[in-house]
């Protein structure tokens, strides 16, 4: 958790967006616009069973309306006034206590909460119908969004030191991976590397391989062995203090072919092309441009529908470098560049990953430098 | 993945549901219920930004209407027409495509989705709310929820072997952890132990540390340091095939005090008393009633809110052990025993968990059987 006072200015930001649209009250229900107002962290959401809800008045303290079972944790943020139930209830899951919160919090005023891109209702569409039809509840018109899609120096730290361990593990990658290896031990020994290297805990791993490229970029591990002249791609989003990574790694087992040394050369040079037009002041739309121009020859796209996006308390948030996306960059903003090629024009795809901050001046990477050339993995 | 066959007896088993229920289609957007009916196993559902659909009609395959980033993996299970758009897309992320399928699917009849306990609607609400001005959509009676409770011989394999490896885990727990070693250093190393034993990943881990056991079981680890006299319990969810284990275990940091010692016999005493109701035809309620007289003389319960769970797909789903839960148990449910007692009546827990198959005539216990006594950690 950081100091008390990144929540204060997260709180105060988010009630100064508030504010612009008239909210009375904001309802968040996903762990991560509940953490990134309060510092609560627990893998427990991981058991879908209980929901939690913060409720965050227009001026001062979000007011947490949580399972029991969360109340002693919960009581170390900033959070004072924590409301609680014995929870799983059938017959009301917190349904009446939130609409008690909810009319105190807001009076007449309109409720917000998240209804666009990448937001969830994390609790049950029979108790969102109960909850409104006692309280009306509309859009927070993109406020958490907004809010969480410029960093703090503190959350820029927290994903560079998660990049920095990722890193690490890829760097080790040959000790554990060569030809024959078969992918599923990739997998698991590239966890263990993970953790080695400090990461609390490995919430994401996908990959591929095969030989000229590979068709799907997020599978998980067959049992089928390395072979030589396999391209081995490892993309893994790792988590340390609360932040994630998320960057990738191609390998080459044995010698790669011209034509994959080919397509990751160029792959380099579209990555060249997203830093060149990765500052503050230009639109997400102009990075893809930049990249897409390398990758199709300026097609406008591939189905796998974007070229990086926005990291942070998740592991993909925020905007999305396609064409349609206007979202102007400012400094603070935490992205990957994920631009992919065609292996000599083939089915088989190759997909490079770096994570960046926006800064004053143009940009800092905060995952290592890639190599210039595929990593070989023994043959 | 399992074979074809196991997919095509789930899809019939929740059509033959849907059918008492008058269903003409059924909405699905949440990673477990579409894994259950397809085998789609992919760790992507961990980036928030595309949502994902399947449509199971009253009769036939389901259908999937998912981004285009998906397609390649999703035409290796059961599932033949796949519908894709190229997610995100800004003016419609996949809206309209799904209002056109759940029309041609269902006709005039209602279409339902998971309403109840433990689901989530795991698509913007915004896109709900056009989607439901279109079409109608309502609940699904429970079906989903109803299915996925009973396991198949495959799925109880899966998660035997799931239990089998965070036991093996756990068996080695001692050669990580003793007197000194940071908490985080502890759940660092045992999730590595995890890996080692075969887990294809590890989505969970929580615990606690302390003099006279702990007051918190959902929290992430600090640094502070194990002491002499300290229970230390780790609580686990790994993944194999796709399933979960769920249970945890206790150590004593060099000797037990007494008190320690008498609370974790009275544990394993309502342990025992939790098997003794666990058999086909007795109700959650009975088996919650039965350990709850242990663990609190019968006071009906404690703030967790319930003694274990069903565990599958999930970390936790389907019934649970409360005094309201009156679900009858049947052969192949699969589910945890989870107690806890106050040591010497203060404010610290200790919890014990493991995980159980019911059978024909009784149960089998999936988790490695618990030691009688804490196992000791090197003070």
């Amino acid at each position: 958790m950081f100091e008390r006072c990144e929540y204060l200015t997260r709180i105060k930001g988010v009630q100064t967006r508030m504010a612009a649209h008239g909210l009375g009250a904001l309802l968040l229900t996903q762990e991560a616009d509940i953490r990134y107002l309060t510092g609560y962290l627990t893998r427990f959401w991981e058991s879908p069973t209980r929901p939690w809800f913060l409720v965050l008045p227009a001026k001062g303290l979000p007011i947490a309306v949580i399972p029991s079972i969360g109340a002693a944790l919960m009581a170390q943020t900033v959070v004072e006034d924590i409301r609680t139930w014995s929870a799983p209830n059938y017959s009301d899951d917190g349904v009446s206590l939130l609409t008690s919160t909810l009319r105190d919090v807001a009076g007449s005023d309109p409720i917000g909460t998240p209804f666009g891109i990448e937001s969830h209702l994390r609790m049950p569409l029979g108790d969102w119908m109960r909850l409104s039809g006692d309280v009306t509840i509309s859009t927070d018109h993109g406020v958490m969004r907004a809010a969480r899609m410029v960093k703090s120096p503190a959350e820029v730290d927290a994903i560079r030191a998660a990049c920095q361990i990722a890193g690490g593990a890829f760097a080790l990658l040959p000790e554990i991976a060569r030809a024959r290896t078969p992918l599923s031990s990739v997998f698991r020994g590239f966890q263990m590397l993970c953790l080695e290297e400090g990461a609390d805990w490995v919430p994401y791993l996908a990959g591929g391989a095969g030989a000229d490229g590979y068709d799907d970029v997020i599978s998980p591990a067959s049992d089928a062995p390395l072979e030589v002249g396999d391209i081995l791609m490892l993309d893994t989003g790792v988590i340390k203090d609360g932040y994630f990574s998320d960057f990738d790694r191609n390998f080459a087992v044995g010698k790669p072919s011209d034509a994959a040394t080919r397509a990751y050369e160029n792959l380099m040079i579209a990555m060249q092309a997203g830093e060149g037009a990765l500052r503050a002041g230009n639109t997400a739309s102009d990075v893809f441009y930049a990249m897409d121009k390398i990758c199709t020859g300026g097609a406008g796209g591939q189905s796998a529908g974007r070229l990086g996006h926005g990291l942070g308390l998740q592991l993909t948030e925020g905007l999305s470098f396609t064409a349609d996306d206007h979202t102007v960059l400012e400094e603070g903003m935490v992205i990957t560049l994920e631009p992919g090629v065609s292996v000599s024009g083939g089915a088989g795809l190759i997909v490079h990953e770096d994570d960046y901050v926006v800064t004053a001046t143009g940009w800092e990477r905060l995952s290592p430098k890639p190599p210039e050339q595929m990593v070989r993995l023994d043959g």
